[in-house]
């Protein structure tokens, strides 16, 4: 639909109060009058001119207009999906700083496949954010790091940068800000946790070789059975995905193999727990009468299924990307790299072994 | 940043092999063979070809360039936040209806605020995306209806469209395509669901007049009251929002008032299901031994504690709201108006009332 109008210096184009007068059959001081607010108007008139306000969309470009200089500045988050409560948690902390620094904060989904990110990447490149953050668990292979180093580049190269929030760096080839949290840490804690408390056969599940999150967070689990001096039984090490019905999987077919041959399981995040959970409570087992049992993250359902956690401040998480991302538009130089902390949340799923 | 480059016909600039070629010191022809593939080139040549090329984004572009026949139309939909479950779902079945119409899909937030809606609109409207699709629970006054009306007229105009999901529908002035779910008869079902089982005293938690899903949702509450032949006792609705910390403050504070005068409760949502479930099991009080429970969403974490709560086509509902927009940008016509249905899922946290 072809329309006339002013071309500002922005290259954005906004309808005139001479069109609205026109389309309304009306003078330019009438509209004037009538959108001032300030002088009477017949009704009749009043309604022609509001209306081709609207058609004309004078008003959103004006109010827009007035908008510009505060919040026309946008941020743009990337995450596999928001069904995710780790995902949409930091995509709050996103929008929240992003609202408080006046820019709008734009969400894009992948569902986890690379051409959709590159094509998400390219789309939100062209409309001039200040950062784009990435965010999640990911196969750090060499095809990864080329994508990401591209990325990085083509950021830069419009005055824009990429953000890596709980992903490893990428080197010194890549400008990217770094934003981590201590997935090692918080697992080691969860797994001392259970390890203070007696238990020595301890179920781990989520592992994912290759996926830097999973890595990070098994890594805790040795060292802390290494640091107890517990030996390190690979068959105690169930493979899968972070995701409630591979929690449910994993403990299903594990109890089809016979008794729990562990009293305590550590599940790479909530999700795993929570399925993992379901599937106990469905063979009669109960947590932790007869399993203990912690998770990873201190997200729903973790507080409504009583789940002893490792809290990690996954809205900090994006708060911190927003930041660091502006400060580094402002003061330029090496791109920050920062990694934020985890720490346990003891609730009632945990039993102390009895030595016999 | 200035650089050089051709523009094409949708305006958008690509980087050119020339440009590669300048940077790289190598000719055109070298450039193309080593990005061919099939020609056999030094270690180092490749290598600064390869770097001129990461620095000047041509595979990006080139790639990009390759999918936007398929996937460069984009479908926008604005939510207050994706910590919802209830958001985070619907903008999943947006997300996947998207992908599979080969559409990129982007999500913004406002946070419940209407400046930053308006503004997200209009920054949205700016990358001609066939829809915009606005969710949730809405104060469905004057202001919004204007603002509506103003966001319709703003988005037909550049060939775009409106979508109000979970909303209902503006009035024949505002061509917006309207998906929206059976609040009433959910709600109507779960009330039912209590009465059936003997319940005569059922606290209501959610009142919220003034707004559209909390206001479809009491009405199914008082409907199955007066179909069962049970007087309404305002005295049984409490006020508050569908979130968590709502639903533990409002059974807190009606705790707080003395032994419960109720043997049933109905909560406007799971969340606040889930936050008075918290409250009656830190007083000491079982569910449903002593008190009923049913909520309405089925999300996490109904499953989790065993709610018995109203289903409702969360990602059906995003789905649909894609499928009916570009139904409507092929065939034109009257937006199209549709309900999805909800229907009640039975688990355990309801007990009949034995008649004394």
């Amino acid at each position: 639909m072809a329309r006339k109008g002013t071309s500002t210096g922005d290259g954005k184009r906004h309808t005139t109060i001479r069109e609205v007068a026109e389309r309304a059959g009306v003078s330019v001081a009438t509209v004037s009058r009538i959108l001032s607010g300030t002088y009477p108007a017949a009704p009749a008139t009043r309604a022609k001119v509001m209306r081709a306000v609207e058609e004309l969309d004078y008003v959103a470009n004006h109010h827009a207009r007035a908008l510009q200089g505060t919040t026309r500045k946008s941020i743009a988050i990337i995450v596999n999906s928001v069904i995710s409560p780790h995902y949409a948690h930091v995509a709050q902390g996103v929008q929240t700083q992003a609202a408080e620094d006046a820019r709008l904060c734009q969400i894009g989904t992948t569902g986890g496949d690379a051409e959709r990110e590159l094509a998400m990447v390219q789309f939100m490149r062209e409309q001039h954010p200040e950062a784009v953050i990435l965010v999640g668990n990911v196969n750090a292979d060499d095809e990864y790091r080329a994508r990401m180093s591209r990325y990085a580049h083509a950021l830069a190269a419009i005055g824009s940068r990429l953000v890596l929030c709980g992903r490893p760096p990428l080197g010194p080839d890549a400008p990217a800000v770094v934003v981590e949290y201590d997935n090692t840490g918080g697992a080691f804690a969860a797994t001392g946790h259970l390890l203070s408390n007696g238990h020595r056969r301890i179920l781990y599940l989520g592992r994912r070789p290759g996926y830097t999150t999973a890595d990070a967070r098994i890594e805790g689990y040795r060292g802390a059975l290494a640091a107890y001096g517990v030996p390190h039984d690979p068959g105690l090490e169930a493979d899968g995905t972070f995701e409630r019905f591979e929690g449910y999987r994993m403990m299903q077919e594990r109890l089809a193999a016979g008794a729990p041959d562990f009293t305590a399981v550590f599940a790479a995040n909530d999700q795993i727990a929570a399925g993992a959970r379901q599937a106990l409570l469905e063979r009669g087992l109960t947590v932790p009468g007869d399993v203990s049992l912690v998770g990873f993250d201190d997200l729903p359902p973790a507080a409504d299924i009583d789940l002893t956690t490792v809290y990690q401040p996954h809205e900090e998480l994006g708060r911190t990307a927003v930041r660091l991302a502006l400060e580094h538009a402002r003061n330029g130089g090496p791109p920050p790299h920062t990694v934020l902390g985890a720490h346990l949340v003891i609730r009632g799923s945990v039993r102390p072994v009895v030595p016999a």
